[in-house]
């Protein structure tokens, strides 16, 4: 069950919905967002929830039957639309594409980069500064130099950044920089780095772990969402399987899935998804019409060329392509 | 390298070319198709192909790396097209849906879903007369007479019969009334009804194993194909994995990628793909725009009541509004 | 539910059994086997057990709350022993080792794996005469031929055979030769083989398919046991993962599991079940100590000359190291 | 490549050898552990190893083929021994059980817990004190003051702790108390955490990843070696899979191949391996036949009331057993 309270609630209603809260045996915690104020309740027992609803602070109420709350459908009917600012917004309606490197190469990829996007009519841009890599010996990004310099060049051209972060430890130095902070698959289980990502007002998006199930994918948003930010968007990257002609397995499934059971934004990384630069429009397609609020790709210059992930990374001139199609088809099904 | 042999070679010219296949330790095998005569042959030493390309004899000749043959791209870059008769074809741009029960119910369901089909402009009709079932106590379908009537009342109506079959036993049977032969997941290496299905004339869709890869697909298809049927249809339908919200993870990776290794036709079964009846015509949308050269799903009258698969059959107007959009999203990729 | 009949039911006393099952609803399935007569009862309805258990004719009655019946645990408590003859058994305490090549090769092969097999004591000897295969290019056995051949050698030594049925077609000409029917990986589900099974009087081996769950797999044994054939074995032989350093991973958590859920006995397959001669003994350790009733292994005199399989296929001399410290770990745990 | 200076080499020595890496295109990571310095060499040109192992401040070279290095068995064929001190080793032919609650309750859990531990003559014992939890809902662990409490407990009775480090930020505090830091599945690929972990003196036993590869464990090992800890023991505890009737699929073929790959110890999780408390002693027996260095399980003197983890927590009694037959059976095997 979830409670909204009043946004000038007093401490004495507080205390009576506490009280009628213990009366039935639930416990409650407190989350407060940049949105809102809630109270989480969990318990057993059978009860009328108007006797809770009726009281006065609170502003609205729900049984929630699902073990995520605050991100489930159950709780928000409405999709959530998060906003970036200067007008581009995801979810609910509002679609994005994202395109960008693998990893933040320099300055000339950066200025490629942009100038694409400009021209596509895209908004946002990815790009790795730090880089998880299965062996200690791999690049691992060009840090927070890199990123500072991204950004200067992105704000000329009002191009929005996202961006992966690892590690609590380096929010502070990337914050002013990051419109968007990725949590990558690896770290879609880490809950340290979740709990801290709670406590930002910035939007977060959440990877799919490598064989994470769409519950766990939830969860971990709870977790942000219930540490205070409600700006949670969820990334359907692949999963890991035993076929061997592609990189993961796009889960196509869980589009249409999270779609129904969060009013959270889903993105899809045809990229990761399918591994293979020349079948990855026909994923981002696909998620398209299954019903993505957005596209999240790994394009370059050069792809041959690029730093890493070169595989699966798309030229310009398919993500042109990719892009306007994309439009064509999300037309269709209005 | 497969060898294509002029339709009226001659036996000198036969042993010509055995000939010099000795020569290069190359086995061959004689494959006599509906439509053409071909020398499958393997070995690994290296030569110039064209001091066999110039026999007499000799149609066409094309090395393959792949280790299927007959159904490599690399042999046939020009996609297969199959002819159903009557107008009705798959493959190289002609596309087709095919609905129906999973399980063919008796003859007011019959008849009510051929009238379904006949307002969708659908030319195929799907559905189970023999089911494979995990438990002996399950029902096992209505049989050979089902299916004499189910085709008597196609036929009428100018519809084509996709049916599985289970076991060789069945086919002398079955032959007379069936158009598309469908070799079900369960039975995806069965590797004697593969061979059995190579013997006869009519079109086979063979489905992905529960498990199976894009290569043992491909393979059993060289099965039916190198026995001498050339008519084989691909069929992806969702693959078995961890996650517990729907019924099969579909792969729609799987499309784009068997298209590129084969020149064969690919169906989505979106049905089996997902499992779950609200979420199958974004799952058949995605499969269409990834490629897709068919569709098959199952429907029914009124779902809920369907003898088999219930959850995940459609209704007549959920089908209906699928037929429409897929139709119009296929327009706009063109 | 299932009802054992008593041997000589009177035809009343079967009606006044079956007027009763009517009565709440229960619908039945005759059993008849080389051991017993059983009616399995399938129904929802809640009733008083000993109303049944009471009647004429009844010689025992349980409740098996199991979706399998007669391959449940629930139903017998007591583990089934299979036997074999000439003091032969597998089941309820007793213990066999298989072992033999992936294909039996000839009369060679089969002399030189008959001597090894009597030098340690094993009395079972495992070789394909038909083998599936991915590739419709790859050997495919030696035939019936073969078998006879393998028969007359194993005769002479009081070994027993076991072989791999891949169609009904074969069954009449493999059965006097054959002592267990293996069914395959990838006919684990082909239902109509199973029900073929279940007419015979010999055990079967069932493996497990190649993503099969455990359920699946009882069901499969329903199949045979419920088509009047008790003498089954289950054969756990790996599961297809994500991982590359192995063939299949095979599943030790499915033999106690196995052992738990079904009277029947189990069978580990090392071989298959990692795919990799050097570990193969390890494998085989492990199953023994969590509970196998039989190991299969792939051996040969010159593994890695081995027809089919050669790199799972252990030499003579690990084939009897391992069977001798097997014995000494079974002793242990006693 | 990787190149072991002498302890005390001199600066004119190692710029000798640098000079010759980068005559041949190596790159070379230099890494000072507790036991021993280091050169990491990357590079793909072929030459003359003995040029560089005659060099002066060379003490061993070796080519590593794979991909991980300093943990290879190519690198290092004599197993790695782990000393916990007070004659408590791990590896290398030393075989230590663990045992103790998934997470620490309280001084009376603690105090029962050891004195069962003493009583079967085991040396560590584990338990959690942060607990990783899919839903921010869930009991995080007693934290610091636990874990100081159970110190000093296991203090006094020569009982060394195991327990879950999950942020960097706790490695501080935690440090004194702890003997054997435990990275979870979930932080498998916390590539920041296992930095840190690189940094610090004690030994660290890494736990495979939910669906993590076997090369990924031993690159997350790789981590921590080369960030100059040598003290690193992998943990196998199971896998996901489609099976339904356990919680993850215990991967038994992991223990011989990560044995074959890396000469740092193997420790098997059974608890987590199988989820079911009564088929927890099956896996633990397997797993010491197939070669593990160790065994770790969830024990509680009332499992049903364990706080968490219940299910696959096993008794005092069933604890003592076990522990004896392991002893048996690796008598067997020798």
């Amino acid at each position: 069950m979830i409670i909204q309270l009043e946004k000038e609630i007093g401490a004495d209603e507080l205390t009576g919905i506490e009280l009628k809260l213990n009366e039935i045996n639930f416990k409650s915690r407190r989350v407060t967002t940049q949105d809102a104020d809630y109270l989480v309740c969990i318990g057993k027992e059978d009860f009328d929830i108007r006797n809770i609803g009726n009281l006065k602070g609170v502003k609205d109420i729900h049984r929630v039957s699902d073990d995520y709350k605050l991100v489930s459908k159950k709780w928000r009917v409405q999709e959530s639309q998060i906003d970036l600012g200067d007008g581009v917004s995801i979810g609910n309606g509002a679609f994005q594409m994202m395109g960008g490197p693998c990893s933040i190469e320099g300055e000339e990829n950066i200025r490629q980069t942009v100038e694409q996007l400009a021209k596509s009519g895209v908004k946002i841009m990815r790009g790795g500064v730090y880089k998880p890599r299965s062996s200690p010996y791999s690049y691992r990004g060009i840090g927070i130099e890199g990123l500072k310099l991204w950004h200067a060049i992105c704000q000329e051209k009002g191009i929005k950044i996202i961006s992966e972060i690892m590690e609590e430890k380096k929010l502070e130095e990337m914050y002013p920089y990051v419109d968007i902070f990725q949590i990558g698959a690896r770290n879609s289980q880490n809950f340290n780095l979740l709990d801290a990502m709670g406590s930002i007002d910035k939007p977060v998006m959440i990877k799919r772990g490598m064989s994470g199930t769409l519950d766990e994918l939830l969860y971990s948003a709870e977790y942000v969402f219930s540490g205070g930010n409600e700006k949670v968007l969820l990334c359907e990257r692949g999963i890991r399987n035993y076929e061997k002609t592609y990189r993961n397995c796009f889960d196509i499934n869980a589009i249409p899935i999270l779609k129904e059971k969060t009013h959270l934004p889903v993105i899809a990384d045809p990229s990761h998804g399918i591994g293979l630069r020349r079948h990855v429009p026909q994923i981002a397609y696909a998620s398209a019409v299954a019903g993505a609020d957005g596209i999240i790709v790994e394009m370059h210059a050069c792809p041959q060329k690029a730093l890493t992930d070169a595989k699966q990374t798309i030229s310009f001139e398919a993500f042109e392509e990719m892009v306007k199609k994309v439009e064509l088809l999300r037309g269709v099904l209005g």
